[in-house]
C-alpha cells in the first residue's frame, strides 16, 4: 500500500534479465497494447516504481521503456502526474477496422436487429417552463436525513459484509414497504407479500416473465397508455391488445374475452389522469375471476391525492388473488434510486423470486437498507405529506389557469391524484405543431397522441407539475395561450 | 412537519361531524382494515394528533376509536410509543382464506408453475472451516475510503438530483471500468464499449434476451458449469447443449455445429479451475468466425492471477467482434454491491441498451458514482493487488496441504487464477457422503458433481479460499482427511 498509483496489472511476459532486453521487450509489449486499443488514449500508465515492483525488474528498465514510448509520441509525460497514453491519430484501434456489420447483426434475435439506441433513454434538457411528465420535485427532499441513514447503513454493512442474499429484498425494507402501502394506499399485505424490485419497470418485467407464454398470452393495455409497461410484456412475447380509455378509466366492457393479463393505472390513468370508477373496478375484478385473468395495477403516483374522498388501491377490493400491485419510489422520492416493489398474490411469489434471481440475483443492499431506515423513521411519510401540499397548490393554480387561459381549446380530464393533469382538445387543432411552437417559446408540454397505440384516441395536452413551481405556471400558460392562438 | 409519527394516510371516509358518530365510523373502518389484513399485525397506527389533523376531526374522536379497538383486543397501546395492531388469533386475514391454489397457479406460464422458492437463494450459514465457493474475503476492504466516496457522491447528487438517465451506466464509471479492464485483463475497450449491469447475472440475462430466439437458438455451456448462466439462457427459451471440459478447458472440438452462443469461463473454469489453453482459444474464435457464433466470456475472478505468465482475456484475441466479455465487482469487492459490466461488440450495443431499459431502466446511480470514484482514486487496484497476495498465500498453503494430506484420494486440476482450486478423485469414492461427513465435522466443502449437467463428469472436491484464512487451512484439511479415510 505504498504507492498511490494505479496497480500495474497489465499482462506482460518478460525475457530473462538483462536491462536492455527488458526495456526493449517492455516497450514492445506496451506499444502493441496501445496500438491494439488495449491501453486506451488518456489512460494513466502505472507509476514506474509500481510497475517495476510488480514485474520484478529495475525501475530504470521501466523508465527507459516509457521514455521510448514518449519519444515516439505514444505516451505523454505530465509533470507530477505520470505518463498517459497519447491520442495519436496513427493509432488504429481494433474496433475501428471495417466489419461486415450487417452479417454480425444477424447474430441478434429478430426483435433486436436494426436498432439504434432509442432516443428517449435520457431525460431531455429542462425548458424554462417545464410541464414534463413523470418527474418529482426533489428540491424539498430531506437529503440530510438520507445522508445520515446512508452513512449508518454503510457502517453497519462494514461490520458484517453480506454475501448473496435472497431475491425478495431486505426484510426491514419489505416490512417498511408493507406498512407504507397499507397506510397510504390501503393495500392488503404483510412483509412476506412484498418483493422489492429495481423500480416499477423491473416489476413489469418480472411479471411478464412469469405470466407470458410467447406468442400466446394476450395482454390488454390501456390506449393511450404507458409505453414501457407494454414494452416489457411485448419483449416477453405477449400479444398486446390496446383497449380504449374514457373519463372513467379503462373501458372494461371492451376487454377482449381472451385477455389473460390486464395492465391498468386505476388511481391516475396514464396519460389521461382520470380515475377508474368504482363500477369499472368491480367489473374488472369480476372479469378477472370469470376468465382466470391477472390484473397488473400500476400505482405510479397514487400517494399524491388531493381530495378527501378515499381512493383505495384496486388490490384492496380483490378477494380472488388476481391483482399484482406495483409501486415505486421514483415519484415519492427520486428516480435514480431505482427502487420499487410488487405486492403479488401468494401463487405468484416463488415464480417471481426465481425470475428476479435469474435477472440480477438481488438489488444493491446499501440502497435498500437506507430506504428501510428512511421509511421507518417517518421521513418518507413526512415528505409525501409535505409534497402533497406543494403539488396540490400547483394543481389548483394549473387547473384555474387552464380554465381561464386555455378553456377555448382544452378541457381537463377529471381526476384527483398524481403528478400531472390531462386535457382534451375541444376544437380541431394540430397539437404536434402547438407543442413545437410552445417549446420554441420556452414551454415544454407533452400530448396524449404520443401515448396512443393506433386506436382512435382524442389528442390533448398533458401538464406535469413535478418540474414547475406554482409561481411560474401562470406565465407558462400565457405563453402556451399564444401558441394555441396561432394554431 | 411537527409530528414524528407516521403520516396518517389511511383512506377513510367519514360522515358529517358529530363526535360520537365520527368515533364509531372511524372505529368500524379501522376494524374492517385490521380484519381484512389491510392493517397488518405489528403496524403502528398513526398518532392520534396526526390522524385527527389529517381527517379534520377532533383528537378526542380518534382517541375514542383507538380505545374501543384496544378494549376489543384489536389494538395494543404501548406506553410512550403509540398504538399497534394486535396479532389477534381471531383475525382472519384475506390471504388466509382457502383458495383453489392450483387453479390460480395456472395463470403462470408453464416454466414457472409448481415452483417452491429455490433453496440456494441465500448463502448457507458459515461453517467453522469454510471452503465455500464464490465469496471474496471482505475483511480487508477499504471501507473508510468507500464511505468517504459514498458520502461525497451523495452530496454531489443532492446538489442536482438526476432524473432518468441512459441505461449504459454513468459515464465516469464506464470510463473507470474501461481503464480497469484494459489494465488488469488486457481487454480491448473504451468507455463507449462498456455497459454497466446489476452484477454479471444481469449481463447474462441481457445477452440472452437479445441473442436467443425461443425454441431455436442453441447455446453451448460447459459441463460441469455455472448453473445461473445457463438458467438465464434457458429462461429466454434457448436450447441448452452441455459440452465437456478437461484440464485445458472447454472441449471446443465437441461443440455442436449449430451452436449459436458459446458460454465459457476461459481464465478459471467454473468449477474445475483450469485455464482454456491457447490452442483452444484460437479454435474457439475460429469456430465463432466460421459459424457466425457469439462467445460469452465470463471472467468472474480473473483479476486474481498467481503466475507471472500472462493470461489475457479471450476477448483480447478476438478480431471478429464475436466475444462479449462479462466482468463483475462481486469478487474483487463484494456481492451486495450488485455491479458488473459487459463489454460487447458494437453490433450488440443498441440492442443491449434497449433490453436494459426494458428490464429496469438503469441502475442505482449513487452506487455507480461511488464505484467510479473508488476506481479512479486507485482503491480498487490496490485492493485487488493486496488480495492477490492474501489469496496467493492461501492457495499455496492449500495446494501443499492437498498434496500432503489428501494426495491418496484427490489430484488438483491445474490452474493459475481465481478464488478456488478444483480437484478430481483418483480412487472410487462416494463424495456426496464425504461432503456430508465433513460438514458434520465443521468443514464446508463443495464438489464438482453438483455442477454437472448429466454428462459423464468425474467428481472431485472444490476448495474455495475466499472465506478461510491460510492459518486455518491445515486443520481443515486434517479434518477432511479423516472424513476421506472413513469413506
Amino acid at each position: 500500500m505504498k504507492s498511490m498509483d494505479p496497480l500495474p496489472m497489465l499482462a506482460i511476459a518478460l525475457p530473462a534479465r538483462g536491462s536492455r532486453t527488458l526495456a526493449r521487450s517492455l516497450h514492445g509489449q506496451l506499444l502493441a497494447a496501445i496500438r491494439s486499443g488495449r491501453l486506451a488514449p488518456g489512460l494513466r500508465l502505472p507509476a514506474t516504481r509500481a510497475l517495476a515492483g510488480h514485474l520484478g525488474i529495475s525501475r530504470n528498465s521501466v523508465i527507459a521503456a516509457y521514455e521510448s514510448l514518449a519519444a515516439e509520441g505514444h505516451v505523454m509525460a505530465r509533470t507530477g502526474s505520470g505518463h498517459y497514453v497519447a491520442d495519436t491519430p496513427a493509432r488504429a484501434p481494433a474496433r475501428a477496422t471495417p466489419v461486415p456489420a450487417r452479417a454480425r447483426e444477424r447474430r441478434l434475435n429478430a426483435a433486436h436487429r436494426g436498432l439504434a439506441a432509442p432516443d428517449d433513454m435520457v431525460d431531455p434538457p429542462r425548458a424554462p417552463f417545464d410541464f414534463r411528465l413523470g418527474v418529482p420535485d426533489t428540491a424539498a427532499l430531506p437529503f440530510d436525513a438520507w445522508r445520515r441513514l446512508s452513512a449508518r447503513a454503510l457502517r453497519s454493512m462494514a461490520r458484517g459484509v453480506p454475501g448473496y442474499v435472497g431475491p425478495a429484498g431486505q426484510p426491514a425494507l419489505r416490512a417498511a414497504i408493507a406498512a407504507h402501502a397499507s397506510l397510504t394506499r390501503a393495500v392488503a399485505c404483510t412483509a412476506d407479500d412484498v418483493l422489492v424490485t429495481a423500480g416499477a419497470q423491473q416489476a413489469f418485467d418480472l411479471l411478464a416473465r412469469v405470466l407470458v407464454t410467447p406468442g400466446k398470452t394476450v395482454v390488454a393495455v390501456e390506449d393511450p397508455g404507458y409505453p414501457p409497461t407494454r414494452a416489457a410484456f411485448a419483449a416477453a412475447g405477449a400479444v398486446i391488445v390496446p383497449v380504449p380509455v374514457d373519463d372513467d378509466g379503462l373501458r372494461v366492457d371492451l376487454l377482449p374475452r381472451d385477455a389473460h393479463i390486464v395492465c391498468v393505472t386505476p388511481s391516475h390513468q396514464f396519460p389521461l389522469g382520470c380515475v377508474l370508477s368504482a363500477a369499472r373496478r368491480r367489473a374488472l375484478l369480476a372479469f378477472a375471476r370469470r376468465r382466470q385473468a391477472v390484473v397488473v395495477e400500476d400505482d405510479y403516483d397514487g400517494e399524491f391525492r388531493f381530495e378527501p374522498r378515499p381512493l383505495d388501491a384496486l388490490q384492496t377490493l380483490d378477494d380472488d388473488a388476481a391483482v399484482s400491485y406495483v409501486g415505486t419510489f421514483s415519484k415519492s422520492l427520486f428516480p435514480a434510486l431505482r427502487l420499487g416493489y410488487v405486492i403479488a398474490p401468494p401463487w405468484a411469489r416463488a415464480a417471481l423470486m426465481l425470475a428476479r434471481q435469474r435477472a440480477d440475483w438481488h438489488g444493491n443492499l446499501h440502497a435498500q437498507d437506507t430506504l428501510a431506515a428512511f421509511i421507518a423513521e417517518g421521513h418518507l411519510a413526512r415528505h409525501v405529506r409535505r409534497m402533497r401540499g406543494v403539488y396540490g397548490e400547483r394543481r389548483r393554480v394549473l387547473l384555474a389557469g387552464i380554465a381561464r387561459d386555455l378553456g377555448r381549446w382544452l378541457a381537463p380530464v377529471p381526476g384527483c391524484a398524481g403528478l400531472h393533469v390531462g386535457t382534451r382538445t375541444i376544437v380541431d387543432l394540430d397539437l404536434a405543431r402547438v407543442v413545437e411552437r410552445a417549446r420554441a417559446a420556452g414551454v415544454n408540454v407533452d400530448r396524449i397522441g404520443r401515448y396512443a397505440l393506433g386506436g382512435d384516441v382524442a389528442d390533448g395536452l398533458l401538464f406535469g407539475y413535478g418540474a414547475i413551481e406554482a409561481a411560474a405556471i401562470p406565465r407558462a400558460l400565457a405563453t402556451l395561450k399564444r401558441a394555441l392562438a396561432q394554431a
